[in-house]
């Protein structure tokens, strides 16, 4: 019998707590051993849970009790996720997580302590949702050589931009229903403007080229500028609006990794990838091109993600040194925006033009000179290929 | 230093020497220890290979090499895949294979004796070529409960369906093109009427429930009675045709596999899957809907899943549970294709109708009734949810 916990009684980790109870038998079959949670840790109280007697808010019990193996966090944020984990590692825990903030600011870290007490830290939750990316990525596409991997990582972001495609409604009504049916949060900053996609981002380029890829390197647009005349004139072209995370090696073998609306043309599946749903493709030399899609956030579908890492952290008595990754204080190998090469769709007065391809820097050239001959920008959007 | 060996050195084969030795040392970095490939068994002679000094005719060489601890199947067919396949897991060596039709045949024996062994049988580049999709279903999704698994699993009659609904193609010109490029054999039976595919939805029914399905008790039927006027019936629906492989659980614990050219909504992400491209969809209580998307064939993609077992078979040396099940002569938990439920689209005399959702038998006895009323009917073909 493996001994669990879960720090985070919140949605994602009473999913978890909720699936794996749920699914017990099957779970314990994949896992190979029997398995059960010991401790929820919150500060909450929950007296009407049927998991009440396994409530704490202490997390020394979990830290200090050597029958608990495996920890799932399920908090968010930063702190105090931070140091429940690190304590938890270092008390020889492997720790599951789907807090995609502290493992794209920390992960680096936290994987090089898991190694060192030869346990593991996984986060397949902490992109895409229920989607399998992070294990795809490390050990199904393990035969390849990765260059390139660009997805819709946020849910929220991509039903507004559905919205707006399908019903013609405007940003602002857009988010609002997003706020009304519980797809987007009171203060919406950390989806619209990208930052959400950002971290996810940051996590899948710090994996695929093993070095960590810290948030403030990253160029992130969010979709706050994206207009109904913009959806409309993408649409004339073939296209739709979606926000684009993606990371590009390039020749000389820095990486570009970046956040922003695009347009995408139809003939790509993720084209139809709408509403909250999230799809993340990746392009290699052996599998060509490979796409991942699933629900990007919930409470069961985060929870799967959890549940499976929580498995395999139980089967694996030993450090997986494939989910590591350097880390990388100077972003040296890492690329500007700037030299990322794509079409470019331009709206101004003058109507709708479509820029060759070129690297962005130079686009940026071509709008200020058309703004010196007098012509009003409405919007300059790259155009995935 | 683990050796291994590649047995078949046809298309997949030989990619699958191409892609190890052209990303040996990210491979080698996977598995956490030194690869080589010692010997790649052939009847045929290849003196211009640079692998030339590896190739044997002899499988007792490898067989009885105890330094040989993986092997690669990737010889297609039945025989002598299956007793090369089992002497080796005699000895001791796990086996990963591409072999569709070994597995769908003999999968559960094979299985059997690699857990007696203590080694693994892996099969990932069987279903949907590069697609991982055999790793995900048992790991990634393993805390999940699964009721269905479809898909587009063979690339040959996506290919001719996409280029009938395309281009308006008829099926013969739409086939002569397939053969032409080289996406369709000679002889095309075993892709167009199905075959291929009832092999692959037997593989996925089995792991996913566990019991092995044979394909003498799936329904399969083919694309080779599609005509024009169905592709331009169902696109005035908003569908495509596809050939769809599936297996769904009913209420009352019995699975329906089956393999049926289906029309496919607009709004389903599988109907943008086109040429011969693949992507198998998952349903599940944790994940709701997930999907899997890339080339179903090819000789790297279809490397790319070979070379990533044999990384997995390198790293692990006890047999993984997970990816196994039962024997199951019998066909007792198997329902028949006429208690699947769905829409159909018949096409008669009488014009186009869409027929509310009802068992196959029902549908069936429609299109009887509608017979004896003296109509005559050109198709009737089921439609996905």
């Amino acid at each position: 019998m493996i001994k669990m916990a879960v720090m985070g009684f919140g949605v994602v980790g009473s999913g978890t707590v909720e699936l794996f109870y749920k699914n017990r038998q099957k779970i314990e079959k994949s896992a190979g051993s029997e398995l059960d949670i010991k401790y929820i840790l919150d500060i909450r109280k929950f007296p009407d849970s049927p998991f009440a007697d396994k409530i704490i808010d202490n997390v020394d019990l979990i830290v200090n009790d050597d029958e608990v193996k495996v920890v799932a966090e399920t908090m968010g944020g930063v702190e105090p996720a931070y140091t429940f984990t690190k304590r938890c590692l270092e008390n020889g825990k492997s720790v599951v997580t789907s807090n995609k903030e502290l493992v794209a600011e920390k992960g680096a870290e936290l994987l090089e302590l898991a190694r060192q007490k030869n346990v593991n830290y996984f986060f397949e939750a902490s992109v895409g949702g229920a989607i399998p990316i992070i294990r795809p990525l490390h050990r199904c596409l393990a035969a390849n050589d990765i260059t390139e991997v660009y997805g819709i990582l946020n849910g929220t972001t991509n039903f507004i931009l559905t919205r707006m495609f399908e019903d013609g409604m405007a940003f602002e009504d857009a988010l609002a229903l997003a706020q009304k049916l519980g797809y987007a949060e009171k203060d919406p900053t950390a989806d619209v403007e990208g930052h959400d996609a950002c971290r996810k981002i940051c996590i899948l380029a710090s994996l695929v080229f093993g070095k960590h890829v810290y948030p403030k390197y990253v160029s992130a647009k969010g979709i706050s500028s994206i207009s109904k005349e913009d959806v409309e004139a993408a649409a004339a072209l073939g296209c739709q609006i979606k926000l684009i995370g993606c990371v590009k090696r390039l020749e000389d073998g820095k990486i570009i990794p970046f956040v922003s609306p695009m347009l995408v043309p139809d003939s790509n599946p993720i084209s139809s990838v709408s509403d909250v749903f999230n799809a993340v493709t990746v392009i290699s030399d052996g599998a060509d091109r490979s796409m991942f899609y699933g629900r990007g956030a919930g409470k069961l579908p985060t929870a799967s993600a959890v549940v499976a890492d929580m498995i395999e952290a139980a089967k694996h008595d030993r450090t997986v040194f494939s989910q590591h990754w350097e880390d990388s204080e100077n972003g040296d190998f890492i690329a500007d925006f700037d030299a990322y090469e794509c079409k470019m769709m331009v709206r101004s007065n003058g109507g709708v033009q479509v820029l060759e391809r070129a690297v962005i820097a130079e686009h940026n050239e071509t709008v200020e000179a058309m703004k010196a001959d007098g012509a009003e920008i409405y919007s300059a959007i790259p155009v995935l290929e």
